[in-house]
């Protein structure tokens, strides 16, 4: 009797608990996902992918049409379906300034870095709101970035974006190469001072427009007073510089001189922002500002109307415009960055290239066979103290006499680095990318420590 | 003692049940989504933005970044809040040919047209796995579309992608202006036949190359006789023709000539497939395939290789190739399409353009002072039937005397056409946009109606 009473208690007591259960879940504001599960489902697939550390899965990797799970993609000198080999003998790639060193801080911002884009999504050839090519959010963001960074001024400034910085270089010397073409017959000279980041050279000698060409080392034309002052001449600044990751000023004036200011590496990560850029026209990339080189989104800050308008018409008339879907992602990432005013992911690049540069100093300090660009430290505004300089590129100079080609050199050391003579400069240097994978900087670092060191008494 | 029993077992069997429930929920294989959520939630947020069927909400609309709920983008003639207001004496878009009239077929494949992006989605300069800036998934699947559509032959053809069949039209004629640069020092001669897309004469003129400029009308100097035989000439053939909408082949011939096919309008959207175009260069849109104008992808099947690789050069110091977010998106479009072998796009599609130009036929017969280009019939190879061209736009011909501003007389009748003299043809043509949104061609029939049958005796 007494255990009949205590199991119906029991039956009874459990009809609470699963009547409770039930209606918590019912009132529960837990979302379900509807039409965005299948593509959700298939990101968070290829995302769960193990590639070992070393390697990452896409959605669209190869083998994704066949409704396979996306192979991994390893980084170099790693293989394996799941890139846990590593690859003996291995030739390091030290070449492309491909930015991953930026992608764990992505791996850990997977929620708040998503875009979901919907089949319909920006179907137009314009943002129909206001008949443009140009996101208006993303334009605001950018703004408030350079606001928050201090690392260019933006009143005043139209804002255009290209595909990429590259088609925004070719956009800005059209722009200029045309303005005053009343004045003058010859073709604008295109100039950049030594060494110098060879796309402007290539644009301008494969484009071959009748208005500019290219005219060589900005520095030497100073220095051979073989400006007329009559021809139009065009200066390319980087600042920084690729490859030398220098601090630069425009060296020629005149009131023929136009100038360029690429700006895309000024950003915590590589310098310290010692003063917000106030130029004409700056040059900026999603590439060097979030590691999205594979999007094509940058900008630039345009001062004179009329030149930004040239330019618009050179970025509507090549693609008509910019990718909606990478102006949707570029202002997804962009407000991640601006979450906490660019705090954490500028502390991560900045932390992760200032440990690189101290393993390189410490490795190159061990012989003086090769050496470093060396810059002096500044005051950093965003920061605020004194910094090093921590370069995308370190700009090595093989010293011995004899070693005339350190590209060679470099080479037949494993380590697949970037002629000095692409930048218009010597053999004598070659540049080295520091802003790869943790991978690639690991192989490279091996390598150097078997190179660097040898015949460490001869110079 | 009987009501004690039946309690008791009731209790027992609702126990059963709840435990039931519980263990089949716990069995199901429903997945949730975890880092996905956050950009589901905003994209189907976006999505449920109701917009009285005149419109639509996007994820970065206006007022995106302020957290709000994304406004509805009205069509055009729309307004208020929720696009519900017909906005009185309105003018009539019928001027670009922004391709909605697609959109609704993607809102119904929601799920299947879904893309996620993760934060470290093709960070990268390259498709690292083969060091290109082209997918090969995308590759494949624009293979096998081409050949499942029958509209052109991929077998040994390079297939080179662009921002757009816009940057593909450039980079093609760069490439054709210097292959032969050595047999001629004068610039080579750009041409189509009128009417023609002005894009061709627009990009040549700005651009301002030292290899080319454009001529002007390719029938006008086939008859002139004026091709020396030696100047290098390229003809531009668009197939269907922008804005006639009627198939074309080439006028010129000649070791000097060299040919571009523009066959962006070859889908059965708008024309019968008569046969797969077999060129040495075609150019097709993802504008024109899908819809998405928006995205920025084209793609081009080059025969030759030298002139392949000369676009390839030209895409790449353009650039650096087109986005990985636009090429992702692509992808998953045209595996969509690919779905059921194209049948429910194309059908949706050309349904919709026939009933438009049924629609307008009918109108146009109620007066001789407008005329339609007329188009016959031909048979269609994948409808596998013979069938009417729809082509995107009326290319109305003003045919009263007096009436020698075709442009100006729609304009005061209210509607937004291109007048054209823009297509190189006289102004007594106006071309109207018919492949935009069904509030658009509603808007467009309305005011049709009122300006046709207006003094339609007189001519």
């Amino acid at each position: 009797m007494m255990e009949k009473k205590l199991l119906v208690a029991a039956s009874i007591i459990l009809n609470l608990i699963f009547t409770i259960h039930i209606l918590y879940n019912k009132d529960s504001t837990t979302w379900n996902p509807t039409w965005t599960n299948r593509a959700a489902l298939e990101a968070e697939d290829a995302a769960s992918v193990s590639c070992s550390g070393h390697g990452r899965a896409y959605v669209d990797g190869l083998g994704a049409l066949d409704g396979n799970k996306p192979p991994c993609e390893c980084n170099n000198c790693y293989t394996g379906t799941d890139c846990s080999i590593l690859v003996a003998d291995c030739l390091v790639d030290a070449n492309s300034g491909d930015p991953l060193f930026l992608e764990p801080f992505w791996m850990q911002k997977s929620e708040g870095s998503a875009v979901v884009e919907s089949g319909w999504h920006m179907m137009s050839y314009s943002y129909y709101a206001y008949g443009s090519f140009v996101s208006q959010e993303l334009e605001k963001v950018i703004r408030k970035l350079h606001n928050v960074v201090g690392n260019a001024v933006t009143d005043n400034r139209f804002v255009i974006f290209g595909n990429g910085a590259t088609q925004l270089i070719a956009a800005s010397v059209h722009a200029l190469s045309r303005t005053n073409s009343s004045s003058s017959s010859s073709p604008a000279r295109l100039l950049a001072s030594v060494p110098f980041y060879n796309m402007y050279k290539n644009q301008a000698d494969f484009f071959y427009s009748a208005n500019v060409k290219f005219g060589g080392d900005a520095s030497a034309l100073k220095e051979s007073e073989d400006n007329d002052n009559v021809t139009q001449v065009i200066e390319v600044v980087t600042s920084p510089n690729n490859p030398d990751g220098k601090m630069r000023r425009a060296v020629l004036d005149g009131s023929n001189v136009k100038t360029i200011h690429d700006n895309a590496y000024y950003w915590p990560y590589f310098s310290p922002t010692t003063h917000p850029v106030d130029e004409d026209l700056s040059l900026f990339s999603l590439s060097k500002t979030t590691g999205h080189a594979g999007s094509r989104f940058g900008w630039a800050l345009v001062k004179d109307k009329a030149v930004y308008e040239r330019m618009k018409t050179y970025i509507n008339l090549s693609s008509l415009g910019v990718s909606r879907d990478s102006q949707l992602r570029a202002l997804q990432l962009l407000k991640v960055v601006l979450g906490d005013g660019g705090e954490e992911i500028f502390n991560f690049g900045y932390k992760t290239l200032k440990k690189r540069w101290d393993t390189l100093n410490k490795i190159f300090s061990m012989s003086n066979r090769f050496s470093l660009q060396t810059i002096k430290p500044e005051y950093c505004n965003y920061f605020k103290k004194v910094r090093d300089f921590t370069p995308s590129y370190a700009w090595v100079k093989c010293e011995r006499v004899e070693d005339t080609n350190c590209y060679e050199i470099f080479r037949a050391a494993k380590i697949t680095g970037r002629d000095g003579n692409v930048f218009g400069s010597e053999e004598r240097f070659v540049r080295l990318s520091l802003i790869r994978s943790q991978d690639d900087f690991d192989q490279l670092i091996d390598m150097l420590k078997k190179l660097v060191p040898r015949g460490a008494d001869s110079i």
